[in-house]
């Protein structure tokens, strides 16, 4: 690889960050759900570690860190029991759930692209491994819970985000550009996207 | 392998037709579920390349074609492009569906049992590989989309023609005669099986 | 590998008989939902092999024997067959289901722990996925069938017998004292912690 990441030692802060804000994603649906302390560490787990774990299958990375780092898993875990003791049962929670979601889906797109194109694979299977590893997670805890994946009901951008993330990283890879520092943007920049989307009602047009 | 198959450059293009297929049934129950352009994207994308993805993560193909090679996610996202701006909206969708899919499952099963044999895999795993081929991306369809999957509910036979396909590709390939007609010919059985089966009513015995 | 398990030929039997027991529970869900004989075997394939192809995936071993050996498939597909012919149609169906999956659980959670040890992966590797062999079937089919997965939504502890099987044999693996006798053992002990579960209604706590 003639690409380096002089500060990549700090990419796992980036990964477990997402991690935890998927995790918390899921365990908000489970308490939502009136699941018990276990359901909600499962679904915990599920979505905070889920689309890095389909991103590890389909790049050949066996075991999978979700499955086999066990500080992923305790960061997971973590946000379960906190999503637990703290859980507010407020009226806010949906909106709460979609501001983690977004988070997550910025951190992992970013994430999720760059392992794959660090493991040697090429820009396209890079992206749709970054797009993966960013929505899995949600798609898991929203099958896993009986609901429709906001990803395809949302009307509010939901795929525009994490490609565009994904691309960009993959670009900025490609460009031999990408540090910390422009990883972060591009993170920022999803995450600016989903929010606005939410905002401001951005809608993609239905069908006619 | 002993096995030859002369005209195997031609084998792509039943492949990519299947992933088109396969991804207006897709687009088409994205349509009906009132989702934007990108839900019905991702669903088309993941109709279409959803069995293929299972069946190269099965026989350890990484990373999947779905995900890597551009011409295969080109091919499903224009599908559900294309039935975005034709969607009929007509009663009739729900059949079209079941065509749409009777001919993805044609062709995936007979492609999916090929690959998995061409990349030397058993007999037994090649047969589970194009079966799971064949049904993988419209169980996948239905999960999405919050319905029981076709394959299960479905009185009218659906999962006998994927077998017939997969078993008779693979006698095929055993006895050395495997060629694009012999292929072909197989998909044609597997469509016909089960367009026969949906317009004749041909049912399954259900629970006493 | 240091650690022999002498009678390591018998491990099929436990396996196998998971993959049964796991099948029925899938046959008679299948039989629950009306499907007819097809969606009945393919139920009780998923359900028996979903969890063991899902270890297999995530720890590298491809393709799976879930479709590969046609004795696990054949196993499953009796168990179809066998609730087929026999589904009794009583109201305590929804109970033999759940003895039926605590079998399962404790079958696969041990098996598929100690699978992953033999193939060389580390200890939270192999916990994670002996847990993932002993749940994922379950949840296979709840998801196939339109319910939330038991292992979220049922207050009876669930994941719990799970972790401590899987948690149990990898301590037996590294303290050198896993033979046949102790991880029947240990199949025992989950078996009973989910009856007892079931029985006297062992409650986890839920949200506040």
């Amino acid at each position: 690889m003639n690409h380096v990441l002089p500060d990549l030692a700090l990419m796992p802060v980036i990964e477990l960050s997402g991690v935890f804000v998927g995790a918390l994603s899921g365990g908000l649906a489970a308490v939502r759900k009136q699941f018990d302390i276990f359901g909600i560490l499962v679904l915990a787990w599920a979505t905070g570690l889920g689309g890095g774990i389909m991103r590890d299958v389909l790049i050949g990375v066996t075991p999978p860190v979700g499955i086999a780092d066990w500080r992923f898993i305790a960061v997971a875990c973590l946000a379960g029991v906190v999503m637990y003791l703290f859980n507010p049962r407020l009226e806010r929670a949906r909106r709460m759930i979609l501001v983690l979601d977004a988070g997550a889906l910025a951190l992992f797109c970013v994430s999720g692209t760059l392992k794959a194109l660090e493991l040697g694979a090429g820009a396209v299977a890079a992206v749709s491994a970054g797009i993966i590893t960013g929505i899995g997670g949600g798609v898991l805890r929203d099958l896993l819970t009986g609901e429709v994946p906001v990803v395809l009901h949302q009307r509010q951008l939901y795929a525009v985000p994490a490609v565009v993330g994904a691309v960009l990283t993959a670009v900025l890879w490609v460009l031999g550009s990408l540090t910390l520092f422009t990883a972060g943007a591009a993170v920022v920049v999803v995450f600016g996207l989903r929010v606005a989307a939410l905002r401001f009602r951005l809608q993609a047009p239905g069908p006619w």
